[in-house]
């Protein structure tokens, strides 16, 4: 293969082993034009040989001078796609993969790729869980049931904010005065919150976009939404169309706020999802329930999927700034059967500018700032609470899982034999039938079916107390999978005002400036601190109340096998 | 080896394969002089090859030629160790191995051999744990607490009714004009029931000896005890004597019928045991608590041993027979410090001459004679009765042994992992010091104290309710261990029945000696009857008693877990 010449557009840092620095307008050799999950192999002026972003270089072919600002676009498609394909499925690995494509070697968890939903509104009509490409993938087959064995779960998908936010970044100037964090990978910079302190975002702010940070008793907090509502998800119910050649499962929606339920599919929620996503910088959209490639009609699987989606409707309408967004009012309110009007919302939706970096100007803060030092801290007390919060519900996931398990095989077992093996003593007393032996061998045999009744009693538990509890850690799991990304735009913020105070030292930049720099920077602060305190809010909640759910119903249980022995027990009155 | 020529004492027809038939005074070859267990390998006079039981022998040195009746003596002392060595420990085989010593090859239920208590006066101060074999059979040494890893219990001594009674067999007159069983390792004969049906039992009864067959509501009875009275035994205590050179332990036996309680040893337990087996033909002793080599002064083993013998207590003092007999009370009213009087009565004891065959002439019965075929048939419903109950005791003591194993190791561990990561969460949540938070990091972490709490409750459990279903086993697996001898002295009685009358139809034998044999029948059959009465009716108040203790301890221990789940619940209230 011949060496292949690339000019250098952006300066880019290596950070990881494997990876070189390149700088902008070095030309460096690379060996192929083709990437690998976004990075490109090649050698730089100095002689260093490693892997680069293609992004980051053009590839100059017959002594091509284009102007370095002409991106690779394919090399960005293809590390886009890549994104999707290498998200980590469970747990996160906070801080290490979101400033630059890790090389393949490091991406140890490996997710299937998801098609992203574009929105074009000709492919509408196509059922996407159908066309998945995930049908060849058998790590993503699963059950409708839990999967015991199984170590995490997977039953939401992770994603992370940074999402179609690539169109940002390549909206950021280049003419600003303040040095650009040159890495195009950045969440920071995609999210565009890089954009947002630099004061490039602008775009008008209709009053009823504004969203309100508040001081509550415990810092930052969104205004809570004054007209508050939920949603319930039933009758999921299988729908045909095209003569019967297309099914799909339709959810009845009843937001409690208007009169009119409304029907959705799943590919719905996943628009929405999508938009969600692009739009908001610093909130942490609740993830929905992963795709499934077979059994889609399956009863378990439809309502494992129902609960998927009532738990994120439920943090959706939880959510002060979710709930209210226009998006989501548009998904719940719309009638399912006016095509146009739906249409006419998605597109809508689809080209909202207040997305990205504009997000940010829709924030009204209170009017004394945050001391920043302070804002640093607890972000870095919520980067310890939300790595460690990880760890836990990976383990009491794993735990709960293998203890179903157990319930379902051996404790079944266990009593099952118990059980069989009093039958089969009363079977041997019943050989004497004389009449005072009788009444024993009856509550014997008795006793024996109590136990094969609690042995079943153990497979029907789990699907009362267990599984309700993993629900709950797969939709954290997703919450915690999009903080790392979070706290990365709030400390590139951080740093940002930190670089701007060094400047206006160094007389390189004027303090009005910098002023405006620590003014947006304060505002993205209220919306982290706000976000933080919102999920420690619904996670105390939730937690709380799945907690009491689960000990209920384990009481319950332990109630209900008392009660079948005390009925065995009574046979003895008799006997 | 040169072989050896021997004289055929007796008809010995071959029951199994590899044994062979031999006549009286036929002389056949044999290949050592030394038995295999009881057996020696030769050639019958049709060239026939295989085994014959050595004391049917006599082996011929320098052509001797002592008349057939002078037994083998070294060959009987060896079988009779032998029979100690091979009696199958749980369970038995039933009807196969009381008629003939089997092979080697038949024998794959292996049991120490104990040193017989022979009641010699010289040898009572030994500590016969001490000095028993038993030390070196690594299957007899257990810890004190129940095996869970094993299959069968071994917490009772197995042995049978036919212990010791080759004297009583030898005391047969061979003039008997009734063809006797030649086969002497028949418990038939060695019981003492061939010799009494033949009439050639005599003794003199006294009017205390007396023991009463009655007609109850079900058929033959034991007359009820009318002085019933039941014994504690408390407070095993170590003794040591010889200035601490031998240790024991001392259980205090507290009979209600006297006020004076009384200390005794296992030793003593153990003499009387043998006792009451070469006396009572045709009545199930309880066995007692196996010997154990090792741990002797181990409290679990003190208390397990202590269990096992207030078991045996309480069915002694529950058997009308047993209860009342000279030498149990001699037993549980003999002063333990006067030396003298104790001696006297062990001497008394041991000279008794009511046993085995004499036996039968203490018991009175109903004037009506049974039908003969009526007990037949019962003996065989109880025969088949008997092997039922014998399968499902092994499994039941299987299964419950594995579902004790079970809930100390695997249960437990599930439980404690619950509550492990169940704490590790409320570390994480810790974190988060807000007000709102405290009280649900506290009460998670009061659920994982909880979960670890259970965990040990499963530990504790098997003690509360499998361990004592355990001890009834073990105790019943003894009982059903000792009902093939007795049910083959009943089948050989009726068999002398049959065989005299034909002999009378054949004009062999005289009406009134047939008549004779068909009234002594009638004697035994009813002490078999009532004996079978009585193991139905103690199977069923222990059966029904247990079975009531496990239930209400599994009610508890279910009721134990509730109470703390709903103590963990509790803590969420003000969370």
């Amino acid at each position: 293969v011949m060496a292949l010449r690339a000019r250098v557009l952006y300066d880019f840092t290596s950070e990881n082993t494997g990876e070189i620095s390149v700088k902008e307008n070095e030309i460096v050799t690379v060996y192929s034009e083709k990437d690998i999950e976004g990075w490109l192999e090649g050698t730089n002026s100095r002689g260093e040989r490693g892997l680069f972003p293609a992004s980051y270089v053009e590839v100059l072919k017959n002594n091509d001078k284009s102007t370095a600002h002409n991106n690779n676009s394919t090399a960005v498609d293809a590390y886009q796609g890549s994104r999707y394909a290498n998200i980590p499925p469970g747990g996160f690995e906070p801080f290490t993969t979101f400033s630059a494509p890790p090389p393949p070697s490091h991406q140890h968890h490996q997710q299937p790729s998801y098609p992203v939903s574009q929105g074009s509104d000709d492919d509408w009509d196509d059922d996407w869980d159908d066309n998945s490409t995930v049908a060849d993938e058998p790590g993503v087959v699963s059950g409708g049931f839990h999967d015991y064995e199984g170590n995490g779960p997977s039953t939401y998908r992770v994603s992370t904010t940074s999402m179609s936010r690539g169109g940002n970044a390549q909206q950021a100037k280049s003419s600003a005065t303040v040095s650009r964090n040159l890495n195009r990978f950045s969440t920071f910079v995609k999210s565009g919150g890089e954009a947002f302190v630099l004061g490039e975002a602008s775009g008008f702010v209709k009053d009823g976009d504004k969203i309100c940070v508040v001081m509550g008793q415990h810092g930052p907090e969104w205004q809570e939404n004054p007209y508050p509502f939920s949603c319930t998800i039933d009758d999921p119910t299988k729908q045909t169309k095209f003569k019967g050649m297309k099914s799909y499962i339709s959810y009845k929606l009843s937001p409690t706020h208007t009169q009119s339920p409304v029907n959705r599919r799943y590919k719905h929620f996943d628009w929405l999802y999508a938009r969600l996503v692009e739009k908001f910088p610093v909130i942490s959209v609740p993830h929905i329930p992963e795709k499934q490639a077979t059994g889609r009609f399956e009863e378990d699987f439809i309502s494992k999927r129902r609960k998927g989606l009532v738990w994120w409707m439920n943090h959706m309408t939880s959510h002060p700034v979710l709930a209210r967004c226009d998006v989501f009012q548009h998904f719940l309110t719309c009638s399912s059967t006016d095509e146009k009007a739906w249409k006419q919302g998605k597109r809508k939706a689809e080209k909202d500018e207040m997305v990205g970096a504009n997000f940010f100007l829709t924030i009204s803060t209170p009017v004394a700032p945050l001391d920043l030092q302070e804002v640093e801290s607890k972000t870095d007390g919520f980067k310890a609470f939300t790595k460690k919060m990880d760890d836990s519900v990976i383990q009491v996931n794993a735990t709960l899982n293998e203890f179903a398990r157990k319930q379902i095989t051996g404790f079944k077992k266990e009593y099952q034999k118990v059980g069989q093996s009093f039958k089969y003593l009363s079977q041997a007393f019943e050989l004497d039938q004389q009449t005072f032996s009788v009444g024993l061998n009856q509550a014997i045999g008795f006793t024996g079916e109590a136990y094969e009744a609690i042995g079943d009693y153990f497979v029907e538990q789990p699907k009362q107390d267990v599984d309700p509890v993993l629900d709950l850690l797969a939709l954290y799991q997703g919450h915690l999978a999009n903080y790392p990304d979070i706290i990365h735009v709030q400390k590139g913020a951080l740093t940002k005002v930190k670089d701007s105070q060094k400047h206006v030292e160094e007389g390189k930049m004027e303090r009005q400036q910098a002023d405006g720099i620590n003014e947006r920077c304060n505002i993205i602060s209220f919306a982290t601190l706000a976000e933080i305190q919102h999920f420690h809010q619904i996670r105390v909640r939730d937690f709380k109340a799945q907690m009491q759910h689960y000990l209920q119903q384990q009481i319950s249980f332990f109630q209900k096998v008392t009660g079948k022995l005390e009925e065995a027990l009574r046979k003895y009155d008799n006997a």
